[in-house]
Order: structure tokens, then C-alpha cells, then sequence
């Protein structure tokens, strides 16, 4: 098995879109004539929200499964998660037949926390305001043998997430920017490893909620910044510091970190539902928000979005929305 | 140009698809494990919310307007509707330098009569519970000149709208049961001449809300009943007859109508935005509210799903959903 330690390459990136072939789904990719008037640029929405269990996530976690040895198989998978991972884990998990235990905050929503055991694996919750999840999750897996695979701070799981752009960019050709939503930097990590090999010049943008903002201050200081965790409706976006593999990865190839307002957040929903007639989480409105904020600069481009989940309890939906 | 009282064939649909190319989109057909799980069958979504101005009445519109002659096209159009034939009129209008005046009812969503604005046509109001919208769009036209295009009792229309159900069958192959919103059969109508011609074995169901049943008391009776405007969220679907061409066409094809609550649209509302994270309007959702309802009988099937439309208001979405 590949040193963990290692960044992972575009080569990881076209190998691990290989082993999610037929597993996951090759999400739509979405325009709208009224988002490209509004900002006088050509948008193409990466629809992830569409994809298997709500989220991008099922990409990294089902290749970062898919690598288990025989051994590690039988003994079984712990993740920890704010939701998308644990769900996106537990369902790889269990198509594979391996044993699932999730490590969930208490207020992670209740759509989530469903979903995750309707795919037969247990949850553990914590406090995530008061407790440390990345030692709960290192405890069970040292005591019980199980292998733990973090949400974003892993070869395979950045590789598996970077198949989402190297999608987008087969389709639609090479772009002039990228937006992609930023907690703890998978799927920046992995889109900025499929956009530097198949859109060379693209301008790559990590999107974080105002109020998270540890990758902006990291990204500009030049060292991993960690945060208290932050209070924003991008529940996905919670992260508390970028990953020792996701932090260079994006030193290396992101062009700027931006944050939006929740406000922002709310408005790009408002919008996906009521033009694109599509059902965003918030974290997922991370970079169109921020597109939309960037506006008189993308004039005549274009413009590549990764919508990144549409895993939302219907009643907060209908709340936000109202 | 073609008698308008003659019935549309599948030639017309193939006509009708060549015409639209290019100006509407070909919606994609989605499917959802979890919808499949649920019945024991396997379902194709075809999803006309994402048509242009969400639904797929700019298919009929597009036809129609398409085959006015250069004197038609000079003097403006009129079109009566509860609301997306009025925008698709007017967007199509719009397109092809048309001048348009539409006939609305005075409590169509705002969201539908504030679009139908903002294509540039003029919007005449009347109160749908008092006032007879299809003599209002008949003293227009013979006082202009403008030529009426009808929601659904036109050939070109029918042939129009028949052209989604074409993509449908294009792109899934033959199926079992295709399953298609009733309001006054333009869509039905035109749906059952794809799926004759495309899939001869397919048993093809119009399905209404319980409240507006008239295509039901008419399919059984043998002529065409006549109801009072009928109260149901359904608002596309509230209808008070079926019409002297999509009549004959349905008695001819479909195999049966069927009647859904709108408590049984609220529930597949909810469950497009949680599972499928797509936005559909009480009238979009009729087709999978019968399916689902039907459920034993379509074990084992390949079903087709005709989701007609995604606009909504975004605030009366929200309280539907809560």
C-alpha cells in the first residue's frame, strides 16, 4: 500500500476515477442561462449534490475502501464526520461488506446521523464544541483494530474527491476558474490536481463560510492555522485546520482562498432552488456564492462550480429558504 | 399550414423535435435508488423542471409559435394560462420577435406571472373562479388580430409536448408503464404518441388530482365532462376539461387516468427535494404519486415518470414542504 505520508498525484487522481467506475454516479454537469446573464460569464455547476448518497464524499471514501487489504477488511472501518463522510464511508462500507463504526457530533443533522445507520454502521457521538473527534476516532480504531480513514487528511480519500473535477473538465473543456468549497481541503486538494493536469491556466478558488475562515488565514500565513469550530450554517465546512497532505496541496496549486457570508450561503440556495430547481446543502453554495460575489471579474469567462452536497433536513431547508 | 382539427401524429412529434433542437433543452433523465428500492421497479425521471422556464411547455409553445407565417408573426399572439404555457408563449415569443399578450388568472403564482413580465409580454388578468379565460383570449385575438394559441387544444402544441416523452423513450428503450400528469392533455396527449410509436407495449397512465377529476369522469364516461375550476395545489393541473383533440387522442391510447390527493403530492414534493434533491411543482409530482400509490403492480417494472414542471414560489414551496 502507498506511504499515506506521500501527496497524491494527478496519476491517483485517474486511478481512483478507475476503481469508482459503476459505483459512483458521473453527476450531471448544469448550466443556467440566468446565472451566466447575472455574471456575463458561462457557468458550468458540477452537480454533486446528485450523486450517491448526497455528496461528493462517497467518491474518496468508496476508493479509499476499495484499497483495504483483506486483513483490514475483516476488521473493519471507523471514520470520524460531521455527516457527509460518515454517510459517504458507511455506505462504501457496507457494499463491501465491511464492518462500519462512525463517530458523529451530537448536533450533526438528524437526516445524516438516519442515513448513516440505515447503512448498518454504528454511531458514536461526541460533543464537537467540547471533545475531540480525531482522538475518539484513533481510540476505537486502536482498540478494536479497525483502520481509520479521516474525512479529508488521505491520499486516497483527496484522490477519490478530485475525480469530481476531472469529470467537470472532460466535459467541458478547459476553464478559465474554478470554484470549489473548502473545509478541511479534500476536495480542493483533489479538484486542484485534476485542474492543473487538465486545465492548466485555470484559476483555482477555495470557498469558505466568513466565519471558518482557518484556510484563508493558513493559506496567506503560510502555516496551518487551527480554529475553535466555527458557527455557520456550511455544517460541511466546520473544519477546524486544513490536513498536513490538504495544506501543501493547496499551497501548491490554489490561486486564493475567499469567504462568504451565511447570508450569501442563503441566497445561492435561494437561487439553485428556484432557477435550477435543485436541493443545495450550504456548504454546497460555497462557491457560487462566491462567484457571485466576485462578479465584474469573470465578465466574458468561463467559469467551473462544484456543488458539493444536497444533504439537508428538509424542515432547515424549508426554514432557510423561507 | 396543417388543419388544427385534425389530430397530431407521432410524425408531427418527430416534426415538432426537429424544430425545437437547440432552443429547448434535452432534460436529463434521472433515476434514484432509492425511488427504485421503494416500488421494487425501475423508474426514469424525466425532468422537465429543468426544461427551459421549467417545464415542458416550451416544447408546445416553441412548435407552435414556430410555425406561424411571416403575417401571424407580425400581428402577435394571445395564449390563456393558469401560468407555464403563458411563460413558455412568451418566452418563445420573445425568441422569435413576436409580440404577445397572455391571459392569467389573477391568482397565478407571482413567481410564473412575474416571469411572464419579464419576457416582455403583456399580461391581461381575470379571476378564474368567475370569468371564462378561453372567450377573453377569443375577443383578443378577433379584436387585434393576434392568433390564440391554446394551452393544450392544438396540434402543434400536443405535438410539441409529446417530444419529451420521445427523449424519454430514446434514452431508456421500451418500458412497462409510463406514468404523465393530466391537466388538459397536451401533455398526455402528445406523450402517448411517442410511447405508441416508441414502445407499443407500454401501458401509459394520465394521472389528475383527486379534486380535478374531469379527464377521469370523461376517459370512463366516453365524452368529454365539464367541472367547476377545481381547488388542489396542483395549480397546472386545474383544468376544466379535457379538449376536442387531446380527448380522442387519449381515449385512443392511454390505458387508464387516475387520481392522486394532494396530500400524496406534498409527500412526493418532499421526497424529490430529500432523495433527489430536485425542486418539482405540485403538478410535477402527480406522475409519481400515482406510481407510488400503484406500487404492488409495478414490481419488477421499467417505468417512466414524466415530471412536468419545477416552478414554484419559492416562500409557498418552503410552507409545503414544512
Amino acid at each position: 500500500m502507498k506511504d499515506m505520508s506521500q501527496l497524491p498525484t494527478y496519476a491517483d487522481v485517474v486511478a481512483a476515477s478507475e476503481r469508482i467506475k459503476g459505483q459512483a454516479h458521473r453527476t450531471p454537469v448544469l448550466t443556467s442561462r440566468t446565472a451566466n446573464e447575472e455574471l456575463g460569464a458561462q457557468l458550468f455547476f458540477k452537480a454533486e449534490n446528485m450523486q450517491r448518497m448526497g455528496a461528493f464524499k462517497f467518491r474518496g471514501a468508496y476508493n479509499a475502501l476499495s484499497r483495504f487489504t483483506p486483513e483490514q477488511k475483516r476488521a473493519g472501518v471507523v471514520a470520524f464526520s460531521s455527516g457527509n463522510h460518515a454517510q459517504a464511508i458507511a455506505l462504501s462500507a457496507k457494499l463491501m461488506g465491511i464492518p462500519a463504526t462512525i463517530v458523529m457530533p451530537l448536533d450533526a443533522p438528524a437526516s445524516k446521523v438516519a442515513a448513516t445507520r440505515g447503512y448498518g454502521a454504528t454511531v458514536v457521538t461526541y460533543d464537537r464544541y467540547k471533545e475531540d473527534r480525531e482522538q475518539i476516532g484513533r481510540e476505537l480504531a486502536q482498540k478494536h483494530g479497525f483502520t481509520l480513514v479521516p474525512p479529508y487528511d488521505h491520499a486516497d480519500v483527496i484522490a477519490g474527491q478530485g475525480t469530481a473535477a476531472k469529470e467537470l473538465f472532460e466535459e467541458t473543456g478547459e476553464l478559465d476558474a474554478l470554484f470549489v468549497c473548502l473545509g478541511g481541503g479534500g476536495l480542493l486538494g483533489g479538484s486542484s490536481l485534476a485542474a492543473r493536469a487538465l486545465s492548466p491556466q485555470c484559476r483555482i478558488y477555495g470557498v469558505e463560510p466568513e466565519a471558518g475562515n482557518d484556510g484563508q488565514q493558513s493559506f496567506r500565513s503560510g502555516s496551518i492555522v487551527h480554529i475553535d469550530t466555527p458557527k455557520t450554517i456550511a455544517d460541511g465546512a466546520q473544519t477546524q485546520h486544513l490536513g498536513n497532505l490538504t495544506f501543501p496541496l493547496i499551497q501548491q496549486n490554489v490561486n486564493d482562498i475567499l469567504t462568504v457570508s451565511d447570508a450569501q450561503l442563503v441566497e445561492a440556495m435561494r437561487f439553485f432552488a428556484s432557477r435550477m430547481k435543485i436541493v443545495v446543502e450550504p456548504t454546497g453554495c460555497l462557491g457560487f456564492a462566491a462567484a457571485r460575489a466576485m462578479k465584474d471579474e469573470l465578465r466574458g469567462k468561463r467559469i467551473g462550480i462544484i456543488i458539493s452536497g444536497g444533504n439537508i433536513d428538509i424542515d432547515r431547508f424549508a426554514t432557510l429558504l423561507a
